[in-house]
């Protein structure tokens, strides 16, 4: 069975990054999907000295390191003037992206396309674009470090 | 030479806590007065952490935690409105208060009042409302101990 | 009531130590005094490493830091000459006695007289030389400064 | 060019192991090799603790953890019967050999082959039991799982 590919993004403003970023443009790479809240403390914690750790790891050639603000709840308060101190104070330094809200229940549109059930959640897409790793919740290096260096390891045209 | 009596503080709202709480109702407890930022990395990871391992581990009756939000920087998004998320998110239980803005160059008056360096900043009050201990940055939990311990075993009628 | 006076050490020989040490050339101190074992790994990831710490950051005048190597177990491998190749390599500066062995069941003299359970052990004497303190298993550096800052805070002679 | 076949191991006894290993019993596994004497410190606080955890996350009909306890100084006290106690004590279940020692100058047999610098020292074979990593002191769970990964997604007839 072949695996899913995954959905678009829907990205209103991009931190860390110039023009924006989609599938598409990143088509050959593996990529690490890291969404969070601002204000959420295993995000703050673990999950994106997590990814910081990694963009400063990996080529960026190979393996894009996406953030992506997947705001669900306290809306009023995690916004984007809040988001830019935030990443300008946490030294983050990869692509930000900030998810579309969908205006209705307050799930922005890529975390429901993707179903995502909290933050963090790390999503890992291989170079064919297809989902590989859903993952809610803190995973450790090594366990991240061997899925992700699989991924890198297979060839976009097997 | 006597040590200085702490300047009073100037409190504009309180969290995780009822009534005002000032100097003159805490005579005769230790005073660890943590002053913090909530988009300030290093209070995040470090030093509100402490904050709160102290609170649960001291009697409220003989030491007294209080967390003071002194936002001298990106004011428009360290609101009183996202404080509350914060604090709630990261479960912090000890009382906490917002510092007074002073309508001027942007520090609050009781930052102001004892000359803080920035966040996070410590300061140690004895049983009779003398500073004791200021300190910038963060300071291991071994050496905050001892002098803790030490000012809890003095009396205040010495 | 009056705390105990601590037992009498049983030494069979120091390391980064000239001359023998004893309660009575200590009176005046706070003594720490941290029973392990070379091959117990509690002692050596958690309870060495904090003894070492407190070492460097209190005044050898004020405060003993002492460890005792109180082998109970596996006699035959921690050895006096395993035990200065560990303090050697993991570059241990208190001053650290052999415990005397008994002949008997193998429980060493100093452990047995102070009825320890088993290492790590702490045991804290206050400056007249009273047991205050006794803890088996880890304790945490806030705790354990808090306990120690009490003690040096108070006066040989109250 | 082709990567290197790693020598082979020349070890005296086994432990967590009832029959020998040698490269061959192992040819088509992935095989990590870690290099520690069991009084080096950053052995026992890093490295073998990284090699459990390792361990314990991956399929053993896969990937091989293998540990190689290469004394080349102080070897009246790191005995086979010392080691016995500190395998035992530190809870390690993964296979650990006993390199060799070959009677002159106290470098033993493995170890000189593979010309290790000291301890701890990583190696990691691909499917083929060519070299492909070889590393002193430590390395970071993220930075070997993704290697890790890599040659655990390489095929063996490739």
């Amino acid at each position: 069975m072949a695996a899913q590919l995954a959905p678009a993004w829907k990205i209103t403003r991009w931190f860390n990054r110039a023009a924006p970023l989609d599938l598409a443009h990143l088509k050959g790479k593996v990529i690490l999907l890291h969404a969070f809240q601002m204000l959420c403390p295993a995000c703050v914690q673990l999950a994106l000295p997590q990814a910081q750790r990694i963009f400063q790891q990996v080529d960026p050639a190979d393996v894009a390191v996406i953030g992506l603000h997947t705001v669900f709840e306290n809306h009023a308060v995690m916004t984007a003037e809040a988001l830019a101190v935030f990443i300008r104070e946490n030294r983050l330094t990869f692509p930000i992206g900030i998810d579309a809200p969908d205006g209705q229940d307050g799930i922005p549109l890529t975390m429901r396309a993707y179903q995502m059930r909290g933050t963090p959640s790390l999503i890992l897409l291989d170079r064919k674009g297809c989902l590989r790793l859903h993952h809610f919740g803190h995973i450790d290096d090594l366990a991240l470090g061997i899925v992700l260096g699989k991924l890198m390891q297979e060839r976009g045209h097997d």
